[in-house]
């Protein structure tokens, strides 16, 4: 229960997310809520939209959150890019590019997959060879892959080989956003959506998405309405802009609360940011090593968000996580699908890449491998 | 910007929601995150599921909070209960009811509509009537109408002529859950959803819903998967129940707020909730009378949760709704569809349902009627 007599645990958060939240966005998220149409939430919007614009690197219009989970940034681009037969090609190394998959489907597209095994990337020559075999409506590919700790490389290539095949480029940035670098103009990524819990270090229940002007063409000038009418990108971009004509009765709570997350965001600024991700991956890194449980993904497309060590098989892994969890209130997460027992993961996102975090870590792993 | 510069303004929120939180779940709500599988969360689900099985007076297994808007629960339960070509008989008197067969169509379903003008109910036997036209999956109601303040009465008897005609029910309790008496057990309603931000005050991002046992069986035996993944309520039940399998990264502080504010609802009883609406909204409405501005609903079927008096056609409804809200910080909601420029929309509903709330409304409207 929530009451003064059993309070939650004070937890590390050093799993795939959510991250911790900075006080002062726990402040700004328990300020008395206005109304979903208050001018005050309108204009909020606007700075809002302009901080997602300088996150994602992109001039985009069409950038906004989404009133769910990163999943229901996901959807929300599928369902609204996808008509009922459309074919749709999905790059699937780990469970999100799966996912994305399964959405796909669910929305009626045709999906082909190209495929590697969890914790590789795609090389660009390999997905434009796969992007010849029909004519794609959408190429899907993951940036930060959450399940394997994979940054997939190229982007920018991989997108002109999307458009050299008449495809639309849809690229999954959940883990990637505000920790390492994501430039949608530069890349010309076609449409984008993340997840404020992560690297923003927001709570969770905001999924950032932007659309470029190619999907958004393309969005505008369906044939039928969305499948789903909560996600209906149209009706978002009517309350976001334009008449602010009512759609459903966004949290004005979990607003502020990303506002203030992302003016934090700009007030360390991005490139001192990624350093400071790459600082304390490479510091978590080192220290895994030193216990012999170096990461699992080579270097040059290692992830410093999301790290995952891989394990000796002997280890008891599920009891060394609930100890962490249970008697260090440090939380780290399993591996799973193809990597379920054989890695952790360990996030090191927004709030909580800190160096005592690691240090309290490292520490605590020291202790319980030893004995 | 949601910095000390600029901090919110402090509404008295006496639009059609979000209502006013209280300070103690507010508290909640900025009390640090746990993990969205964190032991500590799965267990406050449970306790969750309890109460809200408690304000919904339901035993149904499936009840929890889906990770959205009061939308999201409505093309919840439509997406998961629909497949295409499934016939759905939506009655309609009202923004919301039209919302339902949007939704419907939308999710395949062949949609036919019973109608009533704006601000009527239906009887039993026009919805028996229509039900007997064609053999439909689902039928479904409004509880509350919020776009107009009318309250559906006898859904008992509903639910039953749904039932002889081989349909099931949807009732929409976004604005009736908390506010005024809602027996999902007794009423034998297959399926009902809800908003936190109304009469339960917490704020916005999460939608109760609630499935019986014919709409759990209808939708674990599905043929295809639901056309949502981020609203597959077969995922749900395995994420709050079951195995706890991950489905999407639940917003543990939007839980623990609304948690708390369904023990307060519990704390004050249900029926004494209910009679403390009653009480201001029945001042709400002499007050109203007393100005000129008597309620649209007649009594035997008006909502004390959410008012709406007529406007005569020469008052500049518009313009003393923005002075409400600049001179006086507080929120009403104009007419829309029908009812637009005929009549405002006054909420009070939850933490909002005061009597020194309405005496400042009804001293400012005083005031401005007369200038």
């Amino acid at each position: 229960m929530v009451t003064p007599n059993s309070a939650p645990p004070s937890r590390i958060l050093l799993g795939p997310g959510p991250s911790m939240t900075d006080p002062r966005v726990l402040e700004a998220l328990a300020t008395p809520p206005v109304g979903h149409l208050d001018p005050y939430l309108l204009q909020l919007y606007r700075e809002e939209q302009e901080l997602l614009r300088g996150v994602f690197q992109t001039h985009n219009e069409w950038t906004f959150a989404v009133s769910g989970t990163g999943t229901s940034g996901m959807e929300a681009v599928l369902v609204n890019l996808i008509e009922p037969g459309d074919s749709v090609l999905c790059a699937t190394n780990g469970y999100f590019g799966e996912r994305l998959a399964d959405i796909g489907s669910r929305c009626g597209g045709n999906v082909d997959r190209v495929t590697r095994p969890w914790g590789e990337v795609f090389t660009v020559e390999e997905i434009e060879t796969a992007l010849k075999k029909k004519r794609y409506k959408l190429l899907t590919i993951v940036h930060a892959e959450t399940s394997t700790g994979a940054l997939q490389l190229n982007i920018r290539e991989i997108a002109e080989a999307a458009h050299k095949h008449g495809a639309l480029l849809v690229l999954d940035t959940v883990t990637s956003l505000g920790g390492v670098e994501v430039k949608l103009d530069e890349w010309d990524v076609d449409t984008a959506y993340s997840a404020s819990q992560k690297c923003l270090s927001a709570p969770s229940g905001l999924a950032p998405v932007s659309i470029g002007p190619r999907a958004r063409q393309v969005i505008q000038n369906r044939k039928k309405p969305a499948a789903s009418f909560y996600l209906d990108i149209n009706l978002y971009a009517n309350y976001w802009g334009g008449t602010h004509a009512y759609h459903h009765t966004a949290s004005a709570s979990l607003h502020y609360a990303l506002t203030r997350a992302l003016q934090l965001v700009v007030e360390e600024g991005l490139e001192v940011r990624f350093a400071r991700h790459r600082r304390n991956g490479e510091m978590l890194w080192n220290g895994l090593v030193d216990l012999g449980l170096p990461p699992l993904i080579p270097l040059d497309h290692r992830l410093p968000v999301l790290t995952t060590p891989q394990l000796p098989e002997i280890l008891d892994e599920a009891r060394i996580r609930s100890r962490l969890l249970e008697e260090q209130n440090i939380e780290i997460a399993g591996g799973f699908g193809e990597l379920k027992g054989k890695v952790w993961r360990i996030g090191l996102m927004g709030y909580s890449s800190q160096p005592q975090n690691i240090t309290r870590l490292l520490d605590a792993l020291l202790l319980m491998l030893s004995t």
